[in-house]
């Protein structure tokens, strides 16, 4: 019997409870835990008119549970559960406790993989926490140094250089060894997690026409193309830098996944591409984790209209990747 | 009987004409004037197999020589006009003399549009005449201050804030008095050339997620937002700033254009959805010019291998917009 995929709900004011209801219809059901607070799942779960059957997740007897029917929970209380759409400064604490022990459980091998609902960043700031992020704080809490993100829409495969970074500070930003360490984990962790045993990497250069020769930036010829060439030397199969505009067509060839330089020249693209599908695998962890593309949509919170198709997909590709 | 469509030939060792040679099978033959040398157009339909029949335009009894069948040519003879695939500096002033040419009867209203074929930068520039794209030069010649780069594929429309420039040198140039240009270009070209009575004009973010609030950059909050309002007090239909990676999703509502603050935030999303059939087209001029939206693929001239998708695109719109 595989091990189960831990879920957490993230802000119980947003569309995470929405999603992880929505899950409990699933045919994946059986193979995951919620990491979360049950009295939330089943305010939300009235609310949408939609009763829900769970049970406490343990550890001892999980098959025996799993009898039972409907979500195993493992419950993380949070002080306020209830609010809809109006988060609560109150909760961040335990929304991170509730993380932490996810991770922990499959850094210790009882969890295949981690996917995780959306949390609202400003809200666990307000409550004078340092949050930047589930990816950064994952980082952290795992002690690994290079998290990079991928995004995922069925083959289309799209890794950031830089993410979250005002667009002024990101030529800077993009030094040799920032490039360099953001294609050995992207090369490793195509390797190691998505089984491909000679990953093709196509990267875009940083500026329109990646850089025309010089006439539109220097970026491609003093830092991109260096440390694809450093790369080649070693053996892996890297290509580039190609102009963002030819690098997600067919003209630019085959292509296991494209590293973007930043957030906006790689993002859209995916996001048309794979609408209500994508996912974001965060590469680089000692574990598995996945997670919704998108945040917590306050303003549809309980009403029904969540689509949970992208929680599906992180479900599904977190349970490919952490089963191989 | 509608007014003639020029379409310049381009760099005569790319598939500028290949792509010639193409459209003399297409629908539109009747209604074209390729504006180029004849002797290269020759030679490369000798080359893919396809002998040229073609017939001298003549602006006094156009009706009769088109009787004639074939490709209408406005001849403009280069000194080179033999290599395939080598361009030569020597051909770059009778290049331009064509674009002139064109531009000319576009402006003097004998021709509905100019189409134009794919010309080499640097080749141009090598012969010692500053030349930096189309746009600028067509910009130049009918003392248009303000062109704005627009991408169509289908009912895709892309605009530009900024087109080339290196991507550190983009958020100092958007600033409040340019973008008002933009937005006002685009807006008055959406309603005279697209007839679009009330046009719905999406507005991107420079920065990741729109800024978020300020967290990732100022430029939505001192430059973008401030702009949307006030257009928007004019009674103009433009919202924003929406992050890049929603504002082409569906969750963004419906657009008649989405505006991108650069190139690469713009441009590969529109490439992928209208891979091989995409159009530039140039807005701001007092003519209607359309290109192909990509380069002179020297590589492959005289190979078969061109795709003339984009230079039957770029004609159809041309005729549509030009006969509005």
């Amino acid at each position: 019997m595989p091990r189960p995929i831990a879920v957490t709900v993230g802000e119980p004011a947003g569309i995470g409870p929405d999603l992880c209801i929505a899950l409990a219809d699933s045919p994946w059901v059986d193979r995951l835990v919620i990491v979360g607070d049950p009295r939330t799942l089943e305010a939300r779960a009235e609310r949408l008119g939609r009763p829900l059957q769970w049970s406490e997740y343990a550890t001892d007897s999980p098959a025996a549970r799993r009898l039972e029917g409907g979500l195993q929970i493992l419950p993380v209380q949070l002080p306020q559960p209830g609010a809809c759409g109006t988060p609560h400064p109150a909760n961040a604490r335990s929304l991170l406790a509730a993380l932490e022990c996810a991770t922990d459980g499959c850094r210790r091998g009882l969890f295949a993989a981690l996917v995780t609902g959306p949390l609202q960043k400003s809200v666990i700031n307000d409550a004078g926490i340092a949050f930047s992020g589930h990816t950064e704080f994952l980082a952290q809490l795992l002690s690994a140094p290079r998290p990079v993100m991928l995004l995922v829409a069925g083959p289309f495969r799209v890794a950031l250089a830089s993410t979250h970074l005002a667009l002024r500070d990101v030529p800077d930003y993009l030094t040799r060894a920032r490039l360099r360490g953001v294609l050995e984990v992207l090369h490793n962790d195509l390797q190691a997690k998505f089984q491909i045993e000679r990953p093709k990497i196509l990267v875009c250069g940083l500026n329109p026409h990646a850089g025309e020769q010089g006439h539109l930036g220097r970026e491609e010829i003093d830092v991109i193309a260096p440390v694809i060439q450093e790369m080649r030397d070693r053996g892996l199969d890297v290509r580039g830098p190609l102009p963002a505009d030819t690098a997600f067509t067919p003209n630019a060839g085959p292509a296991d996944a494209i590293l973007a330089m930043f957030h906006d020249q790689g993002l859209p693209v995916l996001k048309y591409a794979g609408f209500g599908r994508a996912v974001n695998v965060t590469l680089g962890l000692p574990i598995v984790r996945t997670s919704v593309d998108h945040g917590t949509a306050l303003d549809i919170a309980g009403t029904g209209k969540a689509d949970s198709g992208s929680m599906l997909a992180a479900v599904e590709l977190a349970a490919t990747l952490g089963d191989a």
